[in-house]
């Protein structure tokens, strides 16, 4: 992690915003049983509680034992260490669910303890101490509020398991916005010059994650990108057109993905007599075509770009085109918690940051001359590095405020039960010409 | 299921003995929390809670649904089915672990119901109707009591894979009975003449399973069975002698097996020093070398009778000894939860019923003129009649009367993770030199 | 293995047996290439050119070594020692067709030399020697013609994975024998007694396999047999009725087994059409009715048999009928390499040796009182003997005198590639009354 | 493919270079028995007589198929399509060892005649026909090179699947050059300036694949690369290091990837005594310590890099520093089949061509305005562009001739079974300061 923001904090600044995103962990879980914090319905997702314990253990680790507090249970050093090789050892990831204790008290516990004993520290270190510490501790939150995230994501796939289907969260659901059908355009693009730029955190945004530098010049050639994200209309589409089983539009390995789990649409979809319906946080209900899809690995991503005519932005086309942008969109603290229809069908580049993670084509490596942090921090991001592919942009289920437009987030390419969707992009007609005349 | 004991039950004794078994298998779970009940650490386990629902759906489906009561939750037919195809699709029994909901409290609310519902039935039912009634209401019972007894070889298996072991009973265990070393004698075995027996319920036992069904004649050789069950003693000599690592002493699968899983001790065994600690019900404890041997597969214990110079009894010749003895034993109402050393050594077959499932060499066979009854209920034990292995007697974790002289328990040859131990026998002199003659 | 046949056989009479059974092995393997004899379609199957190396090594191994005869190629002992872990590891079983090297002519010269070398040791040996030489003799032999019929299976299964589906044996196929419409009666059952009989080989027999022993006494109750094999009718009958997808006719293993392999007709049938053709040792060809039904695994024999309202007949049910018969059938010699059409369908109880293997209900365990040999030769047969099914009778693909009444084939019970089918039995009335009322 | 070599060749020409590389792939296959080419040892690998025929279908169905000529067996257009869907369904990739038949002679003869057929079409295509054909031709015999790398690559890696280790080719094998031990330096680094660079085929090169295509801009910080290949002396430290051991070395995928598969050594290495020798295609052999590093996944390239301080090349990196080289070195018609110490150890960069493949940190993306041919030929690369390394150079198997600067060669990152070696390269002091300075 980088935290270049010179402005010195007041320690009560410091610890207020510790404990806002410390609160709002235990708001978004308090929709829950301690039954429902048990699940964990596959390797790739953990409990609830184990996410609440885990977050707490990160803080317990990195800041309070190199400050000398003793640790509160000695058995949670193994338990809720998620791959910090550094660290030790860990409890085995596909048995996170096992862990009926300690119980979902405990865990409350452990976070009410380690919470007190930070602000102690905080409030009581001295000044210089406390700025050293800032970036640990923004990191901290940082990785906080991913699991916020997570959380969502990994509660509503188990969810998903129950034959019941149960809403995370009930009530009635916002209402999407409805777009009259003579508004409907096809779909726009926005051109962009390319020419030499500048990725990556300037060094004067704040805290960064690591993977987010060094800055550095990257040479693009000029591209169009979509002014909106693809939709559950186009998917339709997609499907309608045998999309699914069509070898031409997909990567091989993208093929032998469908193929092989059978996948004919998006994860959530199901047939609901000659209609679709999807599972989302408030439960089951219609598809809304006009929002935006979501729920696809990036196999698919690829595969609806090509049917589309067009291909998937690069993460550095996109970087290009966020930063001219204010980061609003829908994020979490909207709690639609899940996609909506864009407010309005504008010539301007929309929703690139909420919503739904939009798939690049970029695979994760690190930026030439990257250089991970020392000690176990450093095992954070970098040693993911292969075989993953960045997302940008956050979703409707990130905390406002955690990403921006230099924010690098990664999954594997099958993923789909993140919240995760589809941005379109060509080559400009220059570019394109120049890419012919050379072959 | 056959329920040939004549005599006359009242309403209010059916009642009442249907209310003590229900209400057993609701005290064995109030030692465990809500999350505990909703561990699954593998397909072959089912959770806590959905033991105590399963078994209520059985009353509710074979009972009280053909008497016209309407189904509580119509959903709970799907999600409680274990695996009757006549009732319908079921849930996945890999996936009965991510049943956070219906909750604890639901499920509770789902026994009271039935059981409400039930006594109404019982109470208001016509003298014929009930007597009709009651063979359906004991095998609901038994199958309560397979259940209780499975709700514990659950959960021990389901702690053992949280690292902090955490015990199902604390507080001071039942010490075991030790024997002075002066007592300790080489094994002893009891001779029985075999020649034409039968073997099988007589009709005149109260309740029995169909799978003890028909009484039919069996021809047998002369044998000898042990008197006492292989202990932990002799387990730790097979080891010591490298038994897991020679092959001559076992079956061909059995060697694949333990080979390919690593395995070199007995399940919950595990190394303390030089020593070896086992996990039980009440924690992790000293192994005491006395007790009987458990938590041994099939092959396991047809390796260990090979080493021992013996072999397993097959299960008409352990019917044969049981039928002369009572049925006193250690089972769950002592409170031991674990093999006790035997209270002494003597010349007498002992320890037949409690204390260990006993292994037979005898695969799972339907009898001679078996036939599974009609519907549903005969999916109860026929349809698993292949690749199984017969157990006979009863364990620590049985309740009391359970089982009797006939009882045919089965597993498949691996299982390790209920209370499964070893009886051994031996062909008679005179059955050894008829055998080599006629070769 | 057991060889009380007491007539002293000469050593020219041991050296011309010998010689023919080893030619025989030849020659089936002479109507295959070099590359043919390569195949190993799954790990159960295995090259013929391995089981022409491998037969030699059980001469070499067993008999000539013991003799002081050096090994010709000391590093066979590794590469096609089957299973035996006295004489120490082994190639890997699904390994066995990556032995290009040796060549098929390497393993030509192989067998010429140990041939050579047997004729040497048998015409030298004294008399006394020769005579006690003569059962391990009779077990080579007895070992080269299960692996003959085993070159022929696995071949069929191997050419099988060929799109271009090549015949083993080209040219005119036999005609099946046709039967008159009007002569197709229902099925015919034939009634035995039962009682106390006697099991296993007699030790007048000539040779016999050590399972076949010790001869004991069993008590069967009466029952009736079929007369005649389950035909391929029978089988488009189930198929029609939907045998195939109905819980109710199975085992639980074997439905989850045709369930999870999508299985829905005998192995080797393909759709044509409406119709069904089958592969063989023939190539493809148009399914005969009236021929015996084959390649089904026990569980399919199992549900056709609940579904004509019969069950499998017992190992011990089947023997008792086949001691009465003469040993005369459809064996590998009459080039037919399929089961063919009942000659008559007479009242007496046909086809019970040769055209299929026919799966009991028994499964595969010692008789009272075994006791496999000593040594390596002692792993030959009862080292298996758990999760196998009992089969009776042999093949069409079985050399004829290969097997007896007491004969026990055995296979785990999903086996399909072997040449097998069913044979029908009842419980008599008796028997039947019996079972019911003592319920 | 594109081949804009603008120099018009004559019929004779193309004819002559068609034959040339036919024969070399028989060439190669000549020193293999029919039952060597049946070898499949891995669903990746192939047999080579599958080799065989895959290339010969590649010019039927591309080149002849168009022209007119009728297939010489329809059915080998299903067996021998590799993964051109356009094409249609084809025989499973595991299953290529199961093609007995055709046979040896049969697959000789295929080539034969397509051979014959076309040399008749292009000498008698009209000079314009021949001319728009020839880069198809060129793409064919680029295809047909790659498979005579393969062939080389997969029968070592069947080979080593016997436990007898055949070697490909006998005879006394290549001496290595050896390094007077004075000579030996600490490594040396070679430094380049970056800066705005072009990338891929300039479209004056001859044959070029797409992948390679389109030339574009890329920006490149200052960097130094090695001037020397790892060797496997750098292993040998690695290993004692306990570098396969060391979670830190390693990409997070990498230490699962090792740590699953008990990976302790380069792929081939095996223990003896206290040291390790290596198998290759002249057999077992002692290992060279002055030899480059081979069969090393991209896990352990990158884990290795790390160790000594480094890291990989980008593919930019190497094809800007591989420019300026000439296209000499260790390649196939050396006839080592091994790759060999440095002839000198300079200041230059060396070995950059032939002797092994390089890993490079990219992951192999298509090139900014790339797009695919059009039809099944399309299929050749671009749907592979997920989850795969670039790797560049060539190797010591590979054809001299078919590489170039811009050639990307591209694998999944645990592939070991080719011919993959390791070329370290670090930031500049400018560029790593910079790194710094931003963060």
């Amino acid at each position: 992690m980088e935290s270049s923001n010179r402005r010195i904090r007041t320690p009560e600044e410091v610890v207020a915003r510790y404990l806002t995103v410390r609160a709002a962990t235990e708001h978004l879980a308090s929709r829950l049983s301690p039954e429902d914090q048990m699940l964990q319905s596959m390797p790739l997702c953990s409990p609830v509680k184990w996410h609440r314990a885990h977050t707490t253990w990160f803080f317990e680790t990195f800041v309070l034992e190199p400050l000398g507090v003793r640790a509160v249970f000695p058995h949670y050093r193994h338990l809720f260490n998620s791959y910090y090789d550094a660290i030790g050892p860990r409890h085995a990831r596909p048995k996170r669910g096992m862990l009926s204790r300690p119980s979902f008290e405990e865990v409350g516990e452990y976070r009410h303890i380690v919470d007190r004993s930070m602000q102690d520290q905080l409030l009581t270190l001295g000044k210089q101490e406390l700025q050293e510490l800032v970036p640990l501790i923004d990191l901290g939150l940082a990785h906080e509020e991913q699991h916020q995230e997570l959380l969502l994501t990994d509660i509503l796939h188990a969810f998903h398991e129950n034959p019941t289907l149960p809403a995370y969260r009930g009530g009635p659901s916002t209402p999407s916005v409805r777009i009259p059908a003579a508004q409907k355009r096809s779909r726009a693009f926005k051109a962009f010059d390319g020419g030499l730029v500048e990725i990556g955190a300037s060094g004067h945004d704040g805290f960064v994650f690591d993977n987010e530098t060094p800055r550095h010049k990257v040479w693009l050639a000029p591209f169009q990108i979509a002014t909106a994200l693809v939709t559950n209309r186009e998917m339709k589409a997609f499907m309608a057109a045998g999309g699914y089983r069509t070898p031409s539009l997909w990567l091989a390995e993208g093929f032998d993905f469908v193929q092989g789990h059978g996948i004919e649409a998006p994860l959530y979809w199901r047939r609901d007599g000659d209609g679709w319906v999807a599972f989302g946080l408030d439960g089951l209900r219609e598809i809304a075509d006009d929002e935006p899809l979501s729920h696809v690995s990036f196999y698919e991503a690829d595969a609806i770009a090509r049917f589309l005519g067009a291909r998937l932005a690069s993460e550095h086309e996109w970087e290009v085109v966020a930063a001219t942008l204010d980061r609003s969109g829908n994020f979490r603290d909207t709690d639609a918690l899940r996609p909506l229809s864009p407010p309005q069908d504008g010539d301007e580049v929309a929703q690139m940051f909420g919503d739904v993670w939009e798939w690049t084509r970029s695979s994760y490596e690190p930026y030439p001359g990257y250089r991970p942090a020392e000690g176990a921090i450093g095992e954070y991001n970098g040693k993911f590095m292969v075989n993953q592919r960045v997302l940008r942009g956050g979703s409707c289920l990130t905390p406002r405020g955690h990403v921006r437009a230099s924010y690098r987030n990664y999954w594997h390419p099958e993923t789909r039960f993140q919240m995760t969707g589809v941005r379109l992009a060509v080559d400009a007609q220059g570019a394109r010409a120049e890419g012919e005349s050379s072959s």
